[in-house]
């Protein structure tokens, strides 16, 4: 394989590297013994990354003489739960893990997180490498340090920071990524260059088709600009005060989208509606330029799934209210001044009318 | 009420304050909106202290216009459990707690731990005041930022670090609190002079009996000498990897007899058996000036309960192998050269030969 891309996350002594190469989870173990020597590795994925990837590694370790186990839960959004979180530290305490431990996340969002948060309260804390291995993973949930599982009252409820140490992105694992799993993950790069730059928003609907095949090439080069964006926003702001929240672009809406299809429809679809709701909301106050909801339009809607009919508006209006981000009172929304700029607002959010939102989540919801 | 004493601990940007002083729980809503402005207060505690200190100070919240709710759990180490954890942060959520909420814990060190574990994981980590109301919560559980539960392979495995926002001591509270647990928190104050300040030390012995009393003045000194040694070792090092692991003086045994014995005897207690032992030991092996062993039980033996018959040197030995602290291979114990003075060793610890310790512990167990 080439040299790795390494990009940093954080400053200082608190920054890690994220290293981005095909071929990079051939060289784990080399990597491992370098990077992130310990006493014991604990390897959580799930029973579908397991046979492919996840074993084979634990064996690749064992062949170099690293003590390494494998602990997989049932794949899916519903293992992202207090309980899967229970189990895996028992099997970890019970398998005789201690603090000179280090864990390895390989899997999708639900791996990362959930893993992750298993490393985050392990005898208070054990050193954690991420492998991703899906885009939203790779792009987005591998890079800011967030850990958590989904809770009765909503997701990511319940969860921690806890900064790997080290992560490990192969996008030559996302060709055994099913396809839709792929458009889901691009909705969200689609939203780093919506952020933070217009080039890469258009070079990701130019690539598309090289994107969803996983093309090495370009499938590496979407990983790096999106880590980099997303890396240059956490590092100013790694624990959410203020500029961080640029983030939740498209994610307001979304998530209540999510919750309003009863979380059976995709991140990404979710995600694509939110941007483009919130793009119309924007141009109707006059805050997001004319255009802007029609482009984001054209590049996101080649991505999404259909959405049930039972997300509608009065539905997303509903959950709107709440949202995580809205318990201090009325939801707030981070808006676009153009492709790739976000409008300053009051803390790099808005409030939109209930009014403009709904006529907004018409446009956008009438288009199924 | 006088100024209350205050201790930072931690340093830059990181650190907090400790505030000591007779009367201060009086105090405590205009202490919240100064110090710990919060658009909701979440008061975690045990049945025990809700009558006595949560529940008026919940009141007296909300006279002064602040919006604050009680929520408490069954007293006792058995409600240091995930499944508390997950109901006080259930019982959160569905009142509408988010992130722009402050949570107080408010008692003994089950409810600092538990209810900090709370704070540490909701949304990721919101805002925390200790309202520690006995001596051991007041001198040790409330400094450091330590948080976690119980689980079935032992104690304190699941956890994190969450810096608390403020901690208020009120040396007050200690009069309501069981004689018993006077004696079984000294122990540990005790364990600070041996640790770092002889003069500490004797101080303590000499004055005993106001100090189980909760003397307003010697109860008030204690408490500040105890916050101002510890915030000096945890300041040093915060997240325990080096020099912050002498704080384990007397625990390495000592935890080893709470599991001999079941937890069904005081922590004081088994840390004093643990310190007497550790230093019997060191002595044996001319580590530890001979005379300190005996200065520490002439101390310690005082504050003490008698041992069931379960804690045998056997049992207490087994334990030993399978301390948290020891899961890299064999236990470690950190020795004094005197009373007040850690011996370096290796990396601040020492390895205690098996007849060594056996010897040791039969001594100090033959004693009940």
């Amino acid at each position: 394989m080439t040299v790795p891309i390494r990009v940093s996350v954080g400053s200082g002594a608190a920054a890690y590297p994220v290293l981005i190469g095909a071929g990079l989870i051939e060289t784990l173990p080399a990597l491992l013994s370098e990077l992130a020597p310990a006493h014991r590795y604990a390897v959580i994925t799930d029973e579908n990354v397991a046979p492919l990837y996840a074993s084979p590694a634990v064996d690749a370790c064992r062949e170099v003489g690293l003590d390494a186990e494998l602990f997989s839960f049932a794949p899916g959004e519903a293992s992202k739960s207090r309980k899967s979180w229970s189990i895996l530290t028992d099997q970890m305490l019970d398998a005789g893990f201690g603090r000179d431990s280090c864990l390895l996340a390989m899997g999708g969002g639900v791996t990362t997180d959930l893993g992750g948060f298993v490393a985050a309260t392990f005898m208070r804390g054990i050193p954690l490498v991420q492998v991703p291995t899906s885009y939203l993973a790779m792009i987005d949930a591998s890079v800011g340090g967030k850990t958590g599982v989904d809770v009765r009252a909503g997701k990511n409820l319940v969860g921690a920071f806890h900064r790997p140490h080290l992560v490990l992105a192969d996008p030559l694992v996302l060709q055994t990524l099913p396809e839709g799993e792929r458009r889901q993950g691009l909705v969200e790069a689609h939203k780093h260059g919506a952020l933070l730059d217009a080039d890469y928003f258009d070079w990701l609907a130019e690539n598309r088709d090289d994107l969803l095949a996983a093309n090495e090439r370009v499938a590496t080069e979407a990983v790096r600009r999106s880590v980099e964006l997303k890396a240059s926003v956490v590092t100013d702001d790694e624990f959410e005060g203020g500029y961080r929240k640029v983030l939740n672009l498209g994610h307001t809406v979304g998530h209540a989208v999510e919750a309003a299809g009863d979380y059976m429809i995709g991140h990404g679809t979710a995600v694509a509606v939110g941007l483009v709701t919130e793009a119309r909301a924007g141009e109707a106050m006059g805050v997001t330029d004319v255009g802007v909801a029609d482009r984001l339009e054209a590049a996101l809607s080649p991505l999404c799934e259909a959405l049930p009919e039972s997300v509608t508006a009065q539905r997303v209006i509903d959950y709107l209210g709440v949202d995580k981000k809205a318990r201090e009172g009325t939801a707030r929304y981070v808006l676009l001044s153009r492709v790739g700029e976000v409008a300053a607002g009051e803390a790099w959010t808005h409030e939109i009318p209930e009014p403009v939102l709904r006529e907004a989540l018409d446009g956008v919801l009438a288009l199924r």
